[in-house]
């Protein structure tokens, strides 16, 4: 019994060192990068022959089999720990939903096979890094986020109330209903066609006024907008900055110190060089009598 | 009647503390969550039962005189320092809008009753963190707002006067008057549709160089507007960085003081020293007669 | 003859001394912001009683001839010395337009009056302060505006040879000749439209890799917009921090500086020190005969 | 044999000195200019007669000989070094491109014949500084530029398979194939026209729920642009700024070092001094007898 432990052991263990191994992850970055061709040539499955269908969906299907034996086995080497990666969740969600019962059936399942391929994104280390640093700055836009998401509700119902009531189709698409509302706003915020598309045909439909109500959005909007991103880039130098303060700092620390050492020696020389001198004006005043102390 | 002033001190006291409480500032966040969604679904009113209509309202109506409460209870303890506080004025003017006879009557300000649930700018922290830190932001940039509406008057006033007399309806909508020219200059300023949908419809109204006069636009606006960015950039970074370098310089300063303390501690020990070895010698010459001094 | 003369330059020191008083730099802002009035109203000089009309026109001739003799007056102060100011330049050239023969008859020229409002771009201190940090900032931009210059001719130059043989109309209203190129990837440059407005007429136009061509322009030129950019952040960014910097330095170099001083004093104390006791030892040896040196 | 071989390194030195002298380059670059404007005006070749477009095309064809001809004596002088500069290939392919056989006869590699005049961007020693810059930030840029490409493809294929089975004219240009979908998701990710001339057109054609699809593409693509920018900038000023850590930390380093060798200067004289006082405590001992030591 302890011995089928211990071979479970070395096997886990072997099995662990071959999962981390670098062809094992080239193997990896390859299956994917031919599985995004393959999925990518599938698009055109209505001018291939029927065969060549049959065979790259084969093909994709073994590649997800594969993956999935590749999940598999980190599951047996890492057990629980397997689910502290947040990447170990994304590629057992997106493996998973290409095998899920149905996932043929469906045309929306069936799309999001190709997002398979992002496990690029983390199975190569350069575009890891970049990954990794896009999802950090991810926090640090929360709480701008959710005012400009507080912004865009509070006037898309205001939008709702004031253009909504209307028999103008076009403005009814625009603001007819609270989503509408907040999809247009939107799209006033990204300044995408925003006059004709949006806030003029608001006008003609009978607001005169309503330029204000969406210069005022775009003023506020743009700015928030404006605020996030100056935001992030002063966190991203400021990061950047506290590093080489910090180095400089540190040098300038050190040197401080042994300044300050130094100085301790001196002092320490110069005390004991005062009572050496006191020692002495003893020593000679017991030698040579009363002589007159000056001061 | 000392006793009467004693108790209400008491009261307000009470008042304050009540108000200032974390579960009261909850359940006003609560309520103002609970607002946006009655004023959300009462955006789909005509197609709900009347009677869930009208309950909606009589939500609505309760929160607004809970807030209005809230104020008045503020206004007991603060008094007149209640309206110190920039947001106060703003919770006193949103619930006041919600209240004001008619309000019922008129589309738009029963429009403006859902002002009431930016109220969470800042009643959340978080968000008031965000509100606060643009709100700082703004003074910096009014130099530059000025400067661009300054030239928006000025484009606005030449492109009426040079393509407003026209019979073309599309320019006319565009340059008829002043305000639809400073409109349109605004459009051009955010980049939308600036060509087919604004300069070229001058252009083929007879104007072959209006080019040259939205080009020119062009270049001064987003000029003008990327230095007002940039303004803002360099002013946060430059704030962040005072701080980074006064704590280092705080950091140098303090071992420079404690460097100038020991060296001055040196120099005093050397003084006496020197008085010291002075006197020795002085004792020594008594002593020890007539020695040839050296030097 | 001398009288006179002294007279005279009595006569101009006070006459400088009233045009660089404030009252009268507060006159000339309200006139410039009674002539921008005048102007904006008179945009809608069809529909305003005629004798309204003469009488605007005959404030904004008025308000000229007060900046023809401001101008004169400074002319007559600083005289040549007047031409080295840009700002006097702009106030020469903008109301010399007004005043130009024939400036009523030429729709452009009347359109051109209002440049004289500009002038409160240098009147207004708080304006002129930013007007002058933007023209600042055009030179550091000198070098990449002509790359994307030349960029712009080389790409015109090719996009006219290879679209603009076409019957298409609207493919020749963008790419017809040499300057309608030019604008039309202007245009694209600005990303205003450039899909369904530019390209892809291109394209349905027979040429089918157009998209190719019109992707490596918006990479390069927006590439090349957002490293001027960036250049701008940087420069604007160095120079605020090599201030700090700067004065981070000499703090510290005063403190290094009052260090040095002390540590010489202390040097300059202990080789006197050094050869007070050195003396001592002499005496010592002269008065108490021949002890054994140590060492 | 060796006086032919001795000439030969004679006249390539000479050759060289001449290719490197600053009026070759100025001629170059006044070539340069003279094709700019000759291609400029060759772009209307139909409204000119004949004979100046003939001699034209003359004034063209000699200049690419001269630079033909420059690209030999430069290879002649620098040998297989030439290929050594970025530079020099790209005037080799340019000029190459117009020197092949049948450029005449293709369109496009008449109209490639304009890419001589972008030579001025390595001629000219202020574009060059300019160029190289931006082409020093490129490789920076080549991750995240990985990451977008990786994006757009995984979305262009679930775009395809979506949305590209359909008789919607319309969205069949938008979606109908791969690069199609790529070439409108980039469109989107510019934000140009996106709601009305791409996700407007696929809900209408029946996916009610694509806005979320391209929401979520342009948070996540606008995002991963913004941090591809910040990085840009971020990168830049941290080597700006380094550039000026480094200068302070020198400085400060050479104070410190200053300071060490003064205080080493003062610990050895103290040490001297000491034993020097030492000598003379057992001078006196030996002098004035057994007088009691004090500790």
């Amino acid at each position: 019994m302890a011995r089928a432990t211990l071979d479970l052991e070395t096997h886990t263990s072997r099995l662990e060192a071959a999962i981390e191994s670098i062809w094992f992850r080239n193997l990896i970055t390859a299956l994917i990068i031919l599985n995004a061709i393959v999925l990518g040539v599938l698009t055109y499955q209505e001018d291939l022959p029927p065969a060549l269908v049959v065979s790259l969906n084969g093909i994709d299907r073994a590649i997800t089999y594969i993956f999935a034996v590749e999940i598999f086995l980190k599951l047996v080497v890492y057990r629980l720990l397997f689910f502290r990666s947040g990447w170990n969740w994304f590629d057992f969600i997106v493996v998973g939903i290409s095998l899920a019962p149905g996932s043929e059936a469906f045309s929306v399942l069936r799309a999001l096979r190709v997002l398979r391929v992002l496990r690029l994104l983390h199975v190569v280390p350069m575009m890891k890094r970049i990954t990794e640093a896009l999802l950090k700055a991810l926090p640090g836009m929360g709480a701008i986020v959710a005012v400009l998401a507080l912004l865009i509700y509070v006037y898309a119902v205001m939008a709702t109330n004031m253009y909504g009531n209307t028999d103008n189709e076009e403005v009814l698409e625009l603001f007819g209903d609270l989503p509408s509302s907040a999809f247009s706003l939107f799209q006033v915020m990204t300044m995408d066609g925003w006059r004709f598309e949006v806030v003029q045909k608001v006008i003609d439909d009978g607001h005169p006024w309503a330029w204000l109500f969406f210069i005022t959005f775009i003023f506020i909007a743009s700015f928030a907008v404006l605020n996030l991103f100056i935001a992030l880039v002063v966190e991203a130098l400021a990061a950047e900055q506290r590093a080489a303060t910090d180095e400089l700092l540190e040098d300038i620390e050190e040197d401080v110190e042994h300044a300050e050492e130094e100085r301790d020696e001196m002092l320490k020389l110069l005390t004991s060089l005062r009572e050496e001198v006191a020692g002495l004006r003893a020593d000679i005043h017991q030698t040579g009598g009363s002589g007159k102390s000056r001061e």
